[in-house]
C-alpha cells in the first residue's frame, strides 16, 4: 500500500501508542481521585500538556485539552459569546456608551444571538470546522490570491471597529499554504493601538488553526502574534479525538461543556489521559524530526515533480513541504482515486470530509481554477509512512493510471 | 494494591486494548475518505455504534458519540435551545398563541437567555455535570428520599406546563441508588397526554444520565421510557474520552460544535474510531458477564457487610451492587482514605471530582445524613479488578485501621 494522504489522517506512531498504553490499563486512576496513584497520573496528565504547550512556546496552563480539533475551533469562537454577555447582561447597557460595540441592538432584542457581519473575518479557504462556526456567528470569508495566500487588502477592507475575531488556518488542509501570520498579526496589534486611542473597547483576536502545521513547521505562538491556536493530535501520528487550544491569557471563552470543571473550567469531564500522553509523544517526535522531515519530504516533492507526466502543479509556492496538489485537465480525479486505489495507491481530491460529500472544492475555487481544473486535481500529502522508493513507484503508477485514462477518453 | 473505586474510572481491559489497537496503527484512515480501506473503517465504526445502541434496545443512527458523558449531558439539554430557537425566531411571536410557553418574554427580550425556574427539573443527587448544566438553564432540583430514590411526590408538585426537561440518573454515582425510571416516564407520558388535549405544545423530555449503570444493569429506552440517555465507555473498562447520548427521534437537538456534520450534524469532528470500537467491545463484555458480576459483587458486597465492623450502612435499599457506602461516624474518612492507601487499598469519601476539591458530598446531605456522618463515609465501589481474597483482605485492613484510628482519637 502506498498512502498518499496524510493530510486526512495519520495512523499513530509506535512509540505514541507505546507511551499511552500503561494510562489505559495500569494508570488508568481517574486524575480528580485523592489517593497518589490519581495524583500521580494528574501529574503525569499536566507534564504531557506541558510538553504540547512548549512546542509552541507556551505553558501547560495556556491550553485547553479537547475533543478534538473541531471542539477546539468551536471554542475559540466562544470569544464572541464572552463579548454577548459583557454587553447583554442586566448590569450593562448597549450600545455601551464608551465605543462601537459589535452585537447589534436588534439582535440583543431578539432571543437568538445575532452579529453584525463584520465581528467574525475567515479566510475563505478555511475547513468546514471553521467555515461552519464562523457562519454560525454571520461571519464573512476573506480572499485569498491565486497563489493561496491571504489577501490582506481584502482583509484590511473588512475589519471594522466590530470586528472581534479573524481566523486563518497557519496551514490550509487542502493546498498546504502558509499563511503570513506573523503580518496579520502586526496589523491586527496595530488596530488595538488605533481602537485604544479612540476609546473603542471592542477587543480583536486572532485565531488560527495549526492542525496540519505541527509537525513540518517550527510554531511559536509569540513570534506568529496570535491569540489562540488550534493543535490537533490525529494530524501529527498521535491519537484521534484529541486536540487542544492554546489561549492568551487575554482572551475570555466560555465553556462549550460544562460540569465537573476540569481543563480552568473550559471543558469539563474526566480527562482523556491516554490520548494527551499520546499526543505528547507525538509533539516531542514532530519536533525531533522536524528538519530531517521537511528534507525528506522536499526531496520526495522534487522526486514527483520531476518524475511524473503532463501535470499541472496547483501549488507551487508557499506550500508546505509534503503537499502535493495535482491537476490533470480534462480527467476525471475521482475516476483516478477509484484507478490508483486498484494499484494500491491512495490519494485525495479535496478535503476527506468534503470528498465524501461529492462537494467541489472550495478551497480550489477560491485559488481560482475552473470546474474542469478542479474536477481533474489530485491531493498528494506524504508522510511517514512513505519511502522514496514508494515515491518513484507511485509517480510509476500515477503516469500510466493517467496515460491509459486519458487513452480511453480518445476511444470513448 | 486493592483499588475499589471503580465508580471513579476503570481500567480498559485486555480485550478492549486488544479491539483498538489496529484502528491507531493499520486501520488509522479517516473514515470521510473515499477509498475502500477508509469505507471499511466507517463501515466498522457504524458496526461499533449499532452494537453499543442494541445494548440498550436501540439502532445505531439513535446514538450521537461524544467526547465523554459530560458533553453527552450537555448535548441532551440543548432541547431547550430548539425550544429557544422555535420561538424566538423571527417567524414566531412568543408567547405562542396556542399555550403557554417555557422561555419567558423577559428573557427573550434580553440577549442571554434565560428560563423559567420550571423548564429543567434535575435530581438533587446529580452528578456535577448535570448540576452545572441544569443550572445554566436554571434548573431546580428535585428532592430525594431518605433512601436515595426520587420523592415522586415532590418531582409532581414542580412539573408545571414550562417544565421541557426532567434528568435523572438512572444510578447514582455516589451511593449506587438505582431509580425507578419507568416510573417517572409513566408519568411523563400522562403529562404529554394532558397537554396534548389542552393544546399546550411545550414537549417534555425523560433524560437519564446511565454512566454507571451499563455493566450491571439490562437497560433497555423504550421500557425504561426514557427520551435521551448517557452512556459512559470509561465506567465499563473502555476508553477515557468517548460517550455517547441515545437520542428519541422525538427529540431534536442542537449541535455543541460544529463543522464537518459528523454524527448527523450533531457533533462535529473526525470520528474517534479506536476510542468507540473499544467503547462496543466493553459494551459487548459487560453484557456477557452481566447476570455473573451482579452475582459476584453481591457476595463481595455481602462478605464486606458481615466481616467489616462497627460501620453504618448508608446505601442499604435499591442500590446497584457493587457499591457499599459505609459510615464511621465520629472518623474523619478523608483520614482513613490516607490510612489505607498506606495500605495499598484505595477508596474514595464522595465523587472523585467533588472529592479533589474538598466539598462536602451534595449526595450525603440530600438523604439527610449530619456532617459528622458525611465526614465519616467511605465509598467502596467493587470491580473486575478485585478478587474474593481481596474483599476479605480489604475488610480486615479497614477494621484494623479503623479501630486504630480511634484508639489514636481515644487517645488524643
Amino acid at each position: 500500500m502506498i498512502y498518499l494522504d496524510h493530510a486526512a489522517a495519520t495512523p499513530v506512531s509506535q512509540k505514541v501508542l507505546q507511551a499511552m498504553k500503561p494510562y489505559f490499563t495500569d494508570d488508568f486512576f481517574n486524575p480528580s481521585a485523592a489517593y497518589l496513584p490519581a495524583k500521580k497520573v494528574a501529574a503525569d496528565y499536566e507534564t504531557a500538556k506541558g510538553t504540547i504547550a512548549h512546542a509552541i512556546g507556551a505553558k501547560a496552563n495556556d491550553l485547553v485539552i479537547t475533543g478534538g480539533a473541531t471542539e477546539a475551533n468551536n471554542l475559540a469562537f466562544t470569544a464572541l459569546e464572552t463579548e454577548l454577555k459583557l454587553h447583554s447582561g442586566p448590569h450593562r447597557s448597549l450600545p455601551s456608551p464608551r465605543g462601537s460595540r459589535a452585537i447589534s441592538r436588534a439582535a440583543a432584542l431578539r432571543n437568538t444571538p445575532s452579529w453584525s457581519v463584520n465581528s467574525v473575518l475567515y479566510l475563505e479557504t478555511e475547513h468546514d470546522s471553521i467555515r461552519a462556526v464562523a457562519q454560525k456567528y454571520s461571519g464573512i470569508a476573506i480572499k485569498v490570491l491565486p497563489n493561496g495566500l491571504v489577501d490582506l487588502k481584502d482583509l484590511k477592507s473588512k475589519i471594522t471597529d466590530e470586528t472581534i475575531l479573524i481566523s486563518m488556518s497557519l496551514v490550509n488542509n487542502e493546498i498546504g499554504t502558509i499563511q503570513p501570520l506573523a503580518e496579520v498579526s502586526a496589523l491586527v496589534k496595530n488596530i488595538r493601538i488605533d481602537r485604544l486611542k479612540r476609546g473603542i473597547e471592542t477587543p480583536i483576536y486572532l485565531h488560527s488553526d495549526a492542525s496540519q502545521a505541527l509537525n513540518l513547521l517550527d510554531i511559536n505562538v509569540a513570534r506568529l502574534g496570535v491569540d489562540m491556536m488550534t493543535l490537533n493530535a490525529a494530524k501529527i501520528y498521535g491519537p484521534k479525538g484529541v486536540g487542544a487550544l492554546y489561549v492568551s491569557h487575554d482572551v475570555k471563552l466560555q465553556p462549550i461543556s460544562v460540569g465537573g470543571g476540569q481543563e480552568q473550567g473550559l471543558r469539563s469531564g474526566t480527562e482523556n489521559v491516554p490520548g494527551v500522553i499520546g499526543f505528547a509523544e507525538a509533539v516531542c517526535e514532530a519536533k525531533e524530526h522536524l528538519n530531517g522531515n521537511r528534507k525528506k519530504y522536499a526531496n520526495f516533492k522534487k522526486i514527483l515533480l520531476s518524475e511524473l507526466e503532463n501535470y499541472e502543479l496547483i501549488n507551487k509556492k508557499h506550500s508546505l513541504d509534503n503537499f502535493v496538489v495535482l491537476c490533470y485537465n480534462g480527467i476525471d480525479a475521482e475516476r483516478l482515486i477509484y484507478l490508483l486505489e486498484e494499484q494500491n495507491i491512495y490519494v485525495a481530491t479535496g478535503a476527506a470530509c468534503a470528498a465524501s460529500k461529492g462537494k467541489k472544492s472550495h478551497v480550489l475555487k477560491a485559488i481560482g481554477l475552473s470546474d474542469s481544473q478542479i474536477a481533474g486535481s489530485l491531493r498528494l500529502t506524504l508522510g511517514e509512512t512513505n519511502s522514496e522508493e514508494q515515491i518513484h513507484e507511485a509517480a510509476r503508477i500515477i503516469n500510466s493510471v493517467v496515460s491509459s485514462e486519458k487513452e480511453r477518453l480518445r476511444n470513448g
